[in-house]
């Protein structure tokens, strides 16, 4: 098994199609529906990215692909994206393990 | 720990309670209320199932439980489904994985 | 890997920063403005708490952090929380197991 894991609270990871890369914009588009920037989130008045921090709750910042002969099992749609909810930012971190079955 | 992976953009997998039949569709309709159907999406244009690749990344393409004497340590409540956002498909894949603590 | 396990349908289990403590309160809000109680759901005829499955459903039962000499690897402002939909309970089950690279 492959995790992914990120140590950031306005980030995050998830798996979908790549091959049209409309999804992801309209990915973003009803994230930032469903998570309305500056709703009057108490956080913003120290640091404004609330929504940010909310999105990343809602997506979850680690996912796992199992591994077969030492390939990713992703499903012919599938690929990994890293989800900067607050960016851009000079540096993301990003944590894989292998982890045995 | 027994590790389930979903290898598709327009479904996912979840745990929650199979008692009553119910929440399943409260669940559902819930979603369905969070992303709309062919609200807009740059995707519906190519394959029309935009709404289903969102609903994946909301939901998640993996879950975990955590396994002991050789059973799953679900809770009394809980089961596992697999979610269909695109269907009904007379094939979707789950890859099941068992990880030694 | 530290993998962290809910057994319950109507708690759920998220990374997020602690430093500010309104940063629970906003994604709190935020959750229940995305499913809102008593939004005719059928399970509420029954056991008058469908929206606390919703939620367990989007947040997810399960997360994992990397293990590194000893230390969960959490982000600067990342910390672990147990999400209680459905309560105040008087008790809650947390699994925890450790998990080899």
């Amino acid at each position: 098994m492959c995790f992914i894991y990120v140590p950031h609270a306005t980030a995050a990871v998830t798996i979908n199609e790549n091959a049209d890369p409309n999804i992801t914009k309209d990915i973003i588009k009803a994230i930032n529906k469903i998570v309305p920037e500056h709703d009057n989130y108490l956080h913003d008045s120290i640091d404004n990215n609330a929504a940010a921090h909310i999105k990343s709750t809602l997506i979850g910042v680690s996912t796992a692909i199992p591994i077969s002969s030492g390939h990713l099992q992703l499903g012919t749609w599938q690929d990994i994206f890293l989800c900067e909810f607050d960016g851009p930012r000079s540096h993301r971190k990003v944590i894989v393990e292998i982890i045995k079955k």
